[in-house]
């Protein structure tokens, strides 16, 4: 019997009714002859109103004690999901990130998977129940404490179980049909993608793509689970997330993906002698501060500018930490800019195609879009441009490559 | 140094400000140059917003699955009230019910404890911090499932702890003074006891008195755990519970309970032959309705009619389980009267004291109420009344035992 692992969003379990409904699909799959494991996120806003308590009761909440508030939300989504399924006369059990073996690190709000043991829940496959289990949790080896994997950790709970389970699939759910070449929102005529490489989707997902979350996609790839996006809301088939060589469309490009939520620090007139980047980026590392793109100029006068972008929320400590080095080290000055967004534009067919990042960059030209910083991968071209320039850019883009509906046979063709 | 282990209930910890006002008299506590461990219960109607949700979910929620989701309410209030420790200067580590080592039978819903390994707490004491442990969970021996010790396990909880970490005294936090001699809102002149023995405080919660729940009062007689009944609104001393030679008072009469939660059921002409009423009260038991007062009338005719009271939820279900049998015995039919309560009357020395019966049956008379059952033990004397007298017996028996404020002294000098 085939193993299928089933991960549920939020807003899929938003509500009492949402929560029938995914009980019916689950039932369904159960009925369908295979064994169902199903990964669950917390109702809704849950999750979000926990932390706005917590704020409430400090501004630095222990994170040990974050984790612990934090799990309460998926253990409600679950034991409710796991009656449900009772009630339709399914014999369903629940499980907790650490009850079914998701074993981390101790570093509390964003711990990593170390091992993965998950007796329980194959014991209680094999006794012909449906499982269910608690999405973003799981217990650090070495200090026995409730951990949490990150926002959008659910996706690498799932993706983790179908690996350790043997699963033939692991279908994510959530609330749009699958990948899109773009953001509907801002494309209309963006088109769902059938497949999408592991490669191209952790592109994606890194920049900005928020149907899959980039350490799920990574997980996915190192233990060649496949992963199926698909709507709740619907039954048509999603995006198959796969290899490479699955990829039977051998499309050049497979989307283009845009972020806002980053701003970009600039240090001026930094010194340029060996060893001075270093300090600057070991600095906030140990911070923990997340650094996306990098661009340093070439240096004039023995000073140069460095750039970079990196979460806005993180811009007033990163500038706390710099400080002080700035003046060490005798460069000019911090600038921030919050109001950038990047765009990139993915696809692992660009590797044997040369021109790809000068057709981009003619296209946001012609649209009238200065380019800020320019970043590139083998499968990826990113730029940062104004914030207010984002949607131009994603358009022109994703015009001029052909992605959408009505154009892709036409780019196919060419 | 000493351990004192303090218990605060839902309505103490019943939002956030309340949560802060907590932390600060743990804070006290701590800084007062003791270990501290905290027993939460969920934040006000947690529990039953939560129950709520499962009954919108299923009518027959499975049970294992229902103590998942109640506990959940637990993790949100220990894991605040470590924040608003920390944030106070106070480390604190929160644990649940399994990671405090409360381990437990496997009956989901009311599940017994039956070891307790706090090595984890003791630890986490001997570092410095705080400890919080929530309340009514455990963790099954043999299946490792989450249980709940049943409504007001958290007293349970607190006295288990205490009694395992060896604590000098358990402190159960409530929004009342102590323990009354009646309900102060039936009772105006009702005084608090400043000691009650095990024995007497068994006898008050079995009868109705909510301060303390019966299994806990159990566990500190059991163990030897002094339990300090005080509010958490104030700092004033307040019923201390303990072994009966500590009560320096000698009160005859510790107090008056009542209880209208139950209803009474009459199986009626019952044929008298040895071996039926066992089969009445274990099919009862089978179905685990929790029987309270029973009374058999003499027989006539080799009939009789048997009595009991049990909970008023639980009327439906016995009368489902009892009709096969009452056709099957040829016993006359079921009566089920709702609007009954009962009286008792509470006090050690009325061991020794004969006529205590009497008194209380005159009082009763004179004040116009009907006996309808009677039961008693060593220490108690309880009667079923209708229930739309409550109040007068309550009133009747409480003044002519002398326990209210202005009486007392004279009753003790008689």
């Amino acid at each position: 019997m085939a193993i299928v692992v089933q991960k549920y969003g939020g807003t899929s379990v938003g509500d009492v009714d949402r929560i029938k409904r995914v009980a019916d699909r689950v039932a369904r799959t159960h009925r369908g002859g295979n064994q169902v494991v199903v990964v669950v996120s917390a109702m809704g806003k849950t999750t979000d109103d926990l932390v706005s308590m917590a704020s409430r009761i400090s501004e630095t909440p222990p994170e040990r004690e974050l984790d612990i508030l934090l799990t309460s939300g998926e253990r409600i989504s679950m034991s409710l999901l796991a009656m449900a399924l009772a009630d339709r006369g399914v014999a369903a059990k629940s499980f907790t990130g650490s009850q079914a073996g998701i074993i981390t690190d101790a570093v509390h709000g964003k711990a990593r998977i170390i091992d993965m043991t998950p007796g329980r829940v194959q014991d209680a496959l094999d006794q012909g129940h449906v499982v269910i289990v608690a999405g973003f949790s799981g217990v650090s080896q070495s200090t026995k404490d409730i951990t949490t994997l990150g926002r959008g950790g659910s996706d690498t709970t799932a993706v983790a179980l179908a690996s350790a389970l043997g699963a033939e699939v692991c279908e994510i759910y959530t609330d749009v049909d699958g990948v899109f070449t773009a953001d509907p929102r801002i494309v209309p005529n963006a088109r769902k993608l059938d497949h999408v490489s592991y490669e191209e989707m952790l592109e994606l997902a890194a920049q900005g793509a928020k149907v899959l979350m980039v350490r799920s996609v990574e997980f996915g790839r190192n233990h060649d689970v496949r992963i199926h996006v698909r709507s709740s809301f619907s039954y048509t088939t999603g995006t198959m997330v796969g290899p490479q060589e699955d990829n039977v469309e051998d499309a050049i490009i497979s989307g283009v993906a845009h972020d806002t939520s980053e701003a970009k620090l600039t240090v001026q007139g930094v010194p340029d002698r060996p060893g001075v980047a270093a300090r600057l980026f070991s600095t906030l590392a140990e911070a923990t501060i997340n650094i996306d793109m990098i661009v340093q100029n070439i240096a004039a006068d023995g000073r140069t500018d460095i750039s970079f972008t990196l979460p806005r929320g993180e811009t007033d400590k990163a500038r706390a930490v710099l400080e002080p080095l700035t003046d060490e080290i005798g460069a000019g000055g911090i600038l921030v800019d919050s109001d950038i967004a990047k765009v990139s534009l993915v696809g692992a067919g660009m590797k044997t195609h040369p021109g790809v990042a000068a057709k981009m960059f003619g296209a946001l030209s012609a649209a009238g879009v200065n380019i800020e910083m320019i970043s590139t991968s083998t499968i990826r071209v990113s730029v940062v441009v104004a914030k207010d320039q984002v949607e131009t850019a994603v358009q022109a883009v994703h015009a001029a490559f052909g992605l959408g509906d009505d154009e892709v046979l036409a780019e196919g063709a060419r």
